[in-house]
């Protein structure tokens, strides 16, 4: 690559955790059921956030995480994290250190499903600053193959149920990046450290994610200069009106052959007339 | 009631929206999606939080939030909370202040789906603090019972979809209260809000959540004191760890007559030997 990146270890760990549980009859059988594992980010030394986490992409998850509450700017700034499950901890190091980081390293833990949202006001203000790529389309067709690429992956997901998945696909609809975690910003967070990483730009790409369209959803995606937003799930009103203001497409409630489009329509190119079979993903 | 309660408001907004949207076929029409809104919490005049909210219950919502996040200890010490759409405000005035109120107020945005989580080595060394009421039992015929009443309950997902909804049943099943919000922590605070109010006791308590099991539901649970946990949906590693820890019975996959009971087996009654019906709920 033309620029530095950083040094990152590979701590991989075991993701799902087998139980022991009873079912209605009294039968008693093992379940396999997601990790959930506390990591400590420290940020040149001083302790910043507690993420609570499956544990799949862990460097993933602390740069995407560093990148989208803005306390880095450019990933050259960034020499190294290395990650350790021995003590639940992801040491950052930085090239420059990092401004007023003693003002911004109160202790706090983001739980389970949790994102540290950015200040409301200056959310919307962001929105209106974003500009998507006026020029990306999505073909019904290709929309087609990335539901059914999400189908058939392999994911924690269809092992052990109760985490949330992301993706990030090609204009043609061929898989990038793919994460899960117990929450689903987590999951969109570990996807924007992989596309940092790679410096791969949004401009064209569609971002799928089994969770709902919330204001944060849609302004993570837009944060990542993504036009295309797909969901298993649905829509919230912010983040409808929210996609609107970003002439992002929404596309909730993808499942086999049916979507429902809530915004960009004009983005959306109906190549496939072919009858709707009823749905298979489930 | 016995002790003096806040004066509340009763800010009723619409909860669902109506968008136009656009199927697999090009077919436009209409659905509902629900409502989601800033509420920024003042606490004695002091900006606290901005939470993303369905806005069903934002009173309740509002004091669950300063419960669960310990910014007032005793609900008398609360005079009003009164909530007003117009300005998307919550305005709190308590009886003699918020101690350190300055340093617990900096400016801060809780999304959609997030939950501010107590520093997690402290929320560990409060699993270890509290004790569930040990006698404590759930028969499987009010399990069954609790299911099919949410089941049929009225509710913005039915409408909508998009949304967590939470509810508190008696110890024989009797419905007590019922929580929806476009993030199940939110959702959860509500619940613990009416608690709050009514003086209601978790002892013998069963809560169901249409949210995933993980450690921060677990611990919230356990605030409330309520020794019974149903969800539709499954647990994670975390949050079956801190049952086990808690002896809290932890029940997933509650649908028609199907569950899995986790932990905290015995206190649960196996009362109902009728033979297993195909899953009704959705």
């Amino acid at each position: 690559m033309s620029i530095n990146r950083p040094t990152l270890s590979n701590a991989v760990r075991k993701l799902t955790h087998d139980v022991e549980v009873m079912d209605e009859r009294g039968r008693v059988s093992i379940v396999a059921i997601p990790a959930e594992q506390p990591l400590t980010i420290y940020l040149d030394k001083r302790e910043l956030v507690t993420l609570m986490t499956l544990g799949g992409a862990p460097e993933a998850l602390t740069l995407g995480y560093l990148r989208n509450q803005r306390f880095v700017r450019n990933i050259e700034d960034i020499l190294s994290v290395q990650v350790d499950w021995d003590v639940d901890a992801a040491v950052v190091v930085t090239r420059n250190g990092v401004d007023n980081i003693d003002e911004r390293t109160t202790k706090r833990t983001v739980t389970t499903g949790s994102g540290e949202g950015t200040v409301f006001g200056g959310l919307m203000d962001e929105v209106d600053s974003i500009t998507l790529s006026p020029d990306a389309r999505l073909r019904q067709s290709t929309l087609y193959k990335v539901i059914e690429t999400v189908r058939t992956h392999r994911s924690v997901y269809k092992q052990a149920g109760s985490v949330h998945g992301c993706a990030l696909f090609s204009a043609d609809g061929e898989l990038i990046h793919f994460a899960e975690d117990v929450g689903r910003h987590n999951a969109v967070d570990a996807i924007a450290g992989k596309m940092w990483f790679d410096d791969t730009r949004g401009d064209d790409k569609i971002f799928y994610t089994t969770g709902r369209l919330t204001s944060e959803m849609v302004m993570k995606g837009a944060q990542m200069g993504i036009p295309f937003l797909l969901s298993r799930s649905g829509a919230t009103q912010m983040g409808h009106m929210m996609a609107e203001r970003l002439k992002m497409s929404l596309i909730a409630r993808c499942s086999g052959r049916h979507f429902l489009l809530l915004s960009g329509a004009d983005r959306v190119v109906f190549d496939d007339a072919s009858p709707t079979e009823e749905t298979l993903s489930t």
